[in-house]
Formats: C-alpha cells, sequence, structure tokens
C-alpha cells in the first residue's frame, strides 16, 4: 500500500482535479512549443505523460489537508461557497478559492518531477521503476537505425547526450513552472510572500538532500548515521510531507503554531516513509514494491541500515560486497542476512517506529492546536503507511 | 573590447551597484547556508566568486537602458528624486525606485550564470576562458590526496561526479533565485506579471536554444543554415540582448511599441554579437578573445560559418577533420584556410553586417519611437561591437 492509496481512497474527485489542471498546463505548454519544433512539442508531451502517470502523492496530500482544515472552524464558509474572485489580485482575507488550492498542488507536483529528473540525470539512471523514464524515452526515440555498428555507437553517445540534456533541460522548465504558478496565485500578498517563502525553503533542503546523497555514495562526506539521517529528512521528507502540509496551512491562512506544528509532523512522516523505504529495498518483496531488487546494496547506498552496520563487527564480512556493480543474488541475500543479524534491521525498524510514536504525539498534544478533522486526515495516512508493503 | 566594457566606459557607479547587490545576495546565501554544513556554505561561496567575477554585460545594459528611457520626458521625476516605497507593496503606479531595478538587474545575471552551469555541465567542461569553472573548483577540492592510484581513479570519478552534481544544483538554486527576486519586485502587481511573462519567454527560448545546440551538435538535428541562425538567436540573443532591454522597458513602464522595438533591437545585435562570436573563435587573435584557439571546430560545434561550408564544394576536404578531438594546429589552420577559401567567412560578416543595419533601421525609424538617450546608448554599444576583437 503506498500513501496515494491513502490519501486517495473516497477522493476520486481530488485526484480528477489535479489531473485536469496538470493535463491543462501541459497541453498549454505542448501548444506553446510548437513554433519551436517537433523535438521542443515533444519533450513537453513525454513529460506530460510522465507526470499525469504519477501517484500524485504530494498535490493529494496539500488539498486533503486544506479541505480538513477548513472544518475547524464550521462557521467559516467552506471553499465551495466563496465566489471565484474576479479582480486579477484579490485585496481581501477572505479563503482562497479551490482554483487556487489545486493550482499550488499541482506545481508542487511539477517540483516533484524536476527534483526526479536532476536526479535521474546526477544518478545516470534511464528508468524508474522499471520503465523508461523521461531520459530512457528520449534515448529510445534519438535512434537513426543505422546498422553500421561504429555509426550506431556514435549514434547512441550523441543520443544519450540529447537525452540527458532533454532531462536537464525539462528539469529547469518544470522549477521555472513551479515558481511561475506560486508567483501568480491569485491569493493576497502576504499568503503569496509566505508560499515564496515556504518554496525557498524547500529547495534549499532538497538541494542539500541530494548534495549529501551524491557526497555520502561517492565517500566524499563521512557515512555516519547522523549524516545519513538528516540527508534522508532533507532529501524526502522535507518537500514530499512538510511541504504540502505546510502549503495547505498557509493557503487556509492558519495560526504559525498549526503550520508548525504540520511542519514537525510532516518531518517525522517523511522519514518514517523514507526508512520504510530503505527497510523494503533490502528486505521486501520486489513482487510487491516494484524496484530493481537489491539495488541499493549495487549502488553501495548510504542508507541508515548500512550506517548502524558499519559500528559492528559485522561489517567487514559486508564490506568487500558492499557496491559491486555485478553483486550476484547469492551475495545480496548474504548481505541481507546479515543486515538482519548485525541488528541493522531492527534498529532502522526502531527508528522508524520512533518517528511514528513523536509524529502521533505531537498530534494529541492538545497545546498544538490541530483541528481534529487534519488529525484524522493524517493519522488515517501514517497508520497505511505503517503497514506498507510497498 | 567586450559588451561590456562598452556599457561601462563612464558608468563605475552603476556597476559598483550592482556588485554590491550580487555581493549581497551570496553573502546571505552562505550565511543561511551555514546550518547545512560546510559542502553547501562552500558551493555558494564559490559561485558567488565566479558570479562576482564576471562582466555583468546584461545587468549594466538593463540598467543603463532604464536610465537613459527616464530622459524620454524631462518632466517625469528621475529614479534618484522618488522616496523609496515604504508599503511592502506600493500600490501606485510611480516608476520604479532605483533598487527594484538594481534588484531585477541582478537577477538576471543570476539566470545567466544558471544557464552557463547547466550548459557547461551538459558539454562537459571544467574551464571557462581559460579558468576552472565552478565545475572545475569542486572536482579540485574533491581530492583526498591519496597515494594509492586505484582509490585515486575511484576519488577521481567520484570527485567529477560529486563536481557536476554542484553544478546542476548551483544552477537549479541560481535559477530558483531569479524567480524569486521577479516574484517579490516591489514594482506595482502589473509590472510584476509583465516581468514574469518576459521571464518564462526568456527560459523558453534560451531551452529551446540548448536542445538545438546539442541536437546540432549530435547529428541528430539537420544543421541547415536556418536552423543554425536560430539556435543562435534563441541561445544567446534573447536572454543576452533582449532581456535586458525588455526588462528596462516594462520596470520603464514605456509603451508596447517601445518595448517590441528594443525586442527587435535586441534580437539582431544579439545575433550579429553571436556569429561574430563564431567568427572570432576561428578566424581572431586567440591572445585577444582568450578562448582556446579552434575549440568550436576541434568540438564540431555547428556554427553558421560550417552550416555555410556545408553546401560548397570545400565541404569534403573539411568534413574529414572537421569534430576531430584531437585535431591538431596545422589541420585547424587548414580548415581556417578552407572556411576562408569557401566564401563562408565573408558570408557571415555580411550576416553581421545584415543584422547590424537592421538594427541601425530600426533605431533611427521615426514611427519606433525609442527616445535618443536610449538610441544614444544603444548605437554606442553596437558600434564598438562592430569592430571588437575579443
Amino acid at each position: 500500500m503506498t500513501a496515494s492509496t491513502v490519501v486517495l481512497h473516497d477522493r476520486s474527485d481530488v485526484r480528477r482535479a489535479i489531473e485536469r489542471e496538470l493535463s491543462e498546463i501541459f497541453q498549454a505548454r505542448a501548444s506553446a512549443a510548437a513554433p519551436y519544433g517537433n523535438s521542443f512539442v515533444r519533450l513537453w508531451t513525454l513529460a506530460g505523460h510522465s507526470v499525469l502517470g504519477g501517484k500524485l502523492v504530494r498535490p493529494l496530500l496539500l488539498v486533503e489537508t486544506h479541505e480538513a482544515l477548513h472544518h475547524r472552524d464550521p462557521e467559516r464558509p467552506g471553499p465551495a461557497a466563496l465566489p471565484a474572485p474576479t479582480a486579477q489580485y484579490p485585496q481581501d482575507r477572505a479563503w482562497p478559492n479551490q482554483e487556487s488550492v489545486i493550482s499550488i498542488a499541482a506545481a508542487i507536483e511539477l517540483l516533484h518531477y524536476s527534483f526526479l529528473l536532476h536526479d535521474d540525470v546526477i544518478d545516470g539512471d534511464l528508468t524508474r521503476r522499471g520503465r523508461p523514464n523521461l531520459i530512457g524515452a528520449l534515448l529510445a526515440e534519438s535512434g537513426t537505425g543505422t546498422s553500421d555498428p561504429v555509426d550506431a555507437e556514435n549514434m547512441s553517445v550523441a543520443g544519450l547526450h540529447w537525452a540527458r540534456t532533454g532531462g536537464i533541460l525539462m528539469g529547469d522548465l518544470l522549477l521555472a513552472s513551479t515558481h511561475q504558478i506560486f508567483a501568480r496565485a491569485c491569493v493576497p500578498q502576504a499568503t503569496r510572500l509566505r508560499l515564496l517563502d515556504l518554496l525557498e525553503y524547500t529547495i534549499t533542503e532538497s538541494v542539500v538532500g541530494e548534495q549529501l546523497d551524491v557526497g555520502l555514495g561517492g565517500g566524499i562526506i563521512e557515512p555516519d548515521l547522523g549524516t545519513v539521517l538528516t540527508m534522508s529528512t532533507y532529501k524526502t521528507a522535507t518537500y514530499t510531507f512538510e511541504l504540502p502540509l505546510r502549503a495547505a496551512a498557509i493557503l487556509a491562512d492558519t495560526s504559525p503554531q498549526v503550520e508548525s506544528t504540520l511542519s514537525s509532523a510532516g518531518r517525522h512522516l517523511g522519514l518514517a516513509f523514507q526508512l520504510q523505504d530503505d527497510l523494503l529495498s533490502t528486505f521486501g518483496d520486489p513482487l510487491r514494491h516494484g524496484k530493481d531488487p537489491f539495488s541499493d546494496l549495487r549502488e553501495g547506498k548510504q542508507t541508515a541500515l548500512i550506517a548502524y552496520a558499519r559500528m559492528t563487527s559485522e561489517w567487514p564480512s559486508i564490506e568487500p560486497m558492499f557496491g559491486s556493480a555485478s553483486l550476484s543474488k547469492e551475495d545480496a541475500l548474504r548481505i541481507r542476512d546479515l543486515l538482519r543479524q548485525c541488528g541493522a534491521e531492527q534498529f532502522v525498524q526502531g527508528l522508524v517506529d520512533e518517528q511514528l510514536r513523536s509524529f502521533y504525539e505531537l498530534l494529541s498534544n492538545r497545546a498544538s492546536a490541530i483541528p481534529a478533522e487534519v488529525r484524522r486526515v493524517l493519522v488515517d495516512l501514517a497508520r497505511q503507511l505503517e503497514g506498507r508493503q510497498a
């Protein structure tokens, strides 16, 4: 079960609204690309397919949390009761209309995809969850079908260069689009500035997370447990959980205290989610999680499991195999057993439980002032994350 | 002589104001990076050094054009006469204060540097104009000084990966910063929306230019003359000349006609500038232009010179040598002679003259309504571009 299944279960109308918004964005961009030629149109079309094939976890979390925040005071009108603003720039402090919420939700999905693209360029990945990513799709389309092997090799070098360039450039375009949507949001100026601050903060932490990840992987940064946990929080928790929750709070004009509690709750949930991901990659069922089995071990990914194992007497047995591109299934299973044996699995499961416990404590603390309806959405999400297999 | 020398000659106060603004931006970002650790601080510090070492052609052009536009009507108060706005968001239609102009000028320098960084990642370049670029600097700092050759090789692969990641991520951060500055500009909302439109248009054309450049270089896109000229306009003219001129027009709240004339003038000047660059790279004096001599020929860059040569009977003699990474100086000189002989040099010089002629015609046309002071700034710039050797 994935985060998206949770957020989604009875809200297919919300999902449809987000999909419609994203679809309109990509259609408009592909049309505007036409005067610039087929390659540019194709870049937008392929990116649109990828984004619309996604799980939309982040925008769904934003919209559902925003709606739940409206329930805190039944006397305040819900978004549906408000007329759409007629002026280009409404100066009143009314709730933002539903369109602005959907628009910011779509923007954070564009940001997510921009991060994924640059991450794939950085990692040299051509697939994601077993299917060609944008770079893989551009590479597949770049061939000229030559039968001369020398030409074919030149073409494939050129094709890869072309495809990666497409990944970098589409990442840039989507990062720019995210900012354009935030900058033009039809909300009061003070709200817009809070959203822009949040966007800047989110991008900073995500970039630091990516830099730490690459530095840890390459041996440039010491792989101690604290750094690995920090990296996981910055790289995943900030933009996947904290961003949608805080954006919902800002759009609903909550008190700074509610925003701050949602921020902490998002970071706890996000870190739990990432640590679970690390556990599933190594100990989970590949048929259920859909990832290349043992790819973390083969790539030498510095996870919390590995950071813990380093401190144990089993590490000398793990180290020679860890990070080998040609790791056999037998050796991978052997590492897995050693990670269990040295207590790494149990330790990381303990960290997950600790993050979830802190999350529940935050929500149940009366002083945190989280409305009951929001608590329900978040507890629902966390409960199903606890038992997830994918 | 370079464009910066022209714009600068008697305006060192403007240059100082832009440098101060950029310096403050990078100092603030480096300070805010401190909680995230040394590697992130270092990324901002190195990027700041690079940006502040630049020629600042684009921001200078914006500020000088904006000031010149103020002279069109002596009854309107100049920027110095206006008090700084006290409200966070001034609603009046007064001229933007000088700080907003300097701030947008600094933002377009950040955009320029973001483009350079991603261009360097795409091209695999570690130097720019003979000195290490940000990626080269990060690579140099990543070494652990190991004496084991196997470790040293692993480190250098990891170091290059780390350095390129830094280039991608800093490009992302600066692209984000550019948008943040545009989105927060202390100007009326209508002006801000015009600036945001201009930014979106500029990024789109620059991305298309980069995509075409890589597609042409890799043989994915047919290298006909029309496509090469389009690529040069999109990749250079749009953001280097059109962007600062139109931003100045928008900030000065000119008529759409003046903005449109400045837009066309910028594109003509920009294309002339890029074509001159191509001529200088092949026929100029490396001691004066400072680039690696014949790097265009060695890299197989699809310039207008090459697109023309392809259509002549000399091409079969050029083709086997063109684009060879190990091109000797003798072969490079031979290609240069052939490019002269086949008429490519003369043809491209003719294109430069044609662009400059169109530029002068636009400016001198009374219907174009360009104020005399702006004409003076632009003619001054064009005249010195005509005779440049670097």
